[in-house]
């Protein structure tokens, strides 16, 4: 497998956070597309730390949750829905095993952030996201380019399986 | 096992994290001991995240590494000792499995913070803490009161092990 190949892979495979299971249908082809994030966020890097996330298996990812004042006040406050002007990051990485401190350990037992994979977007705006439950969802590979319309289709489904927490899944850790 | 019983493993298993290893021989009984942080910093939620970091094994932890702004300054500019006024906090929980998401994704792949197990920090006063690199250790259990001052002492011989990086193991995640 090229280092290419092995990259589209992973990224592939990383999209599962945003559809956490095979893409369902999406709108009938004649309908216009619902749309969706097209440009990362200013500052993201710099927000406050909602919840840490692993994934195991085929993704094998290791990552955070970010939010900006919006979301981290919302969150904070058991606010539901968010109000709009909330954005969620998900900063997503390999998980890879620490050989610095493993030796230390004596044992493999240290994992953390690898090469990042991708970062994800949820954009609050009741009104310009209406067709995805007032979310807009931005998903952006380390070319900082964004998932085409085809791919960007298949979050809302997913996250829709949330319902009780306006599609959020992210829990914030107190 | 109580569950009292079981906390004070689990704090003892989370302790490992700053310790790494077996606590080596600390300074002779004969000197003082070496000052630690005997108070939780203030406003340590709202700094910006460094990383995330995954331990398994018997200490089954899922935590995130944030920093003030002196510190996640220094982390960004890769400067190096950091600076006084710089404070590391790892907040730490355990490492659960997402029964919801997990449902979503039709597999056990998930893992999020589960219930928190303690907060540790790192406080550069390159006078006050002298004795220790520069860095006053500190470790707060969840009833929030510090590890005492036997415990305290298995921090330094441990992290003096990463003196290249000013004895931080953590690296900031781009």
């Amino acid at each position: 497998m090229t280092r290419f190949t092995y990259f589209l892979v992973a990224i592939g495979a990383m999209a599962g956070l945003v559809t956490l299971s095979a893409p369902a249908p999406g709108h009938a082809d004649d309908q216009p597309a619902a749309p969706f994030v097209t440009e990362i966020p200013h500052g993201y890097r710099d927000w406050q730390w909602i919840s840490s996330a692993h994934e195991a298996g085929n993704l094998n990812s290791l990552g955070a949750v970010l939010g900006n004042d919006v979301a981290i006040n919302a969150f904070r406050k058991g606010t539901l829905p968010f109000p709009d002007g909330a954005i969620i990051a998900a900063l997503h990485y390999r998980h890879v095993p620490s050989d610095e401190n493993n030796k230390v350990f004596g044992q493999a037992q240290s994992f953390v952030p690898g090469p990042p994979t991708n970062i994800q977007f949820m954009v609050k705006d009741s009104t310009k996201y209406a067709a995805t439950g007032g979310w807009g969802f931005g998903h952006f590979g380390t070319d900082g380019k964004p998932g085409d319309a085809a791919f960007m289709k298949s979050c809302f489904p997913c996250h829709e399986k949330a319902k009780v927490t306006d599609l959020v899944f992210t829990r914030y850790a107190r």
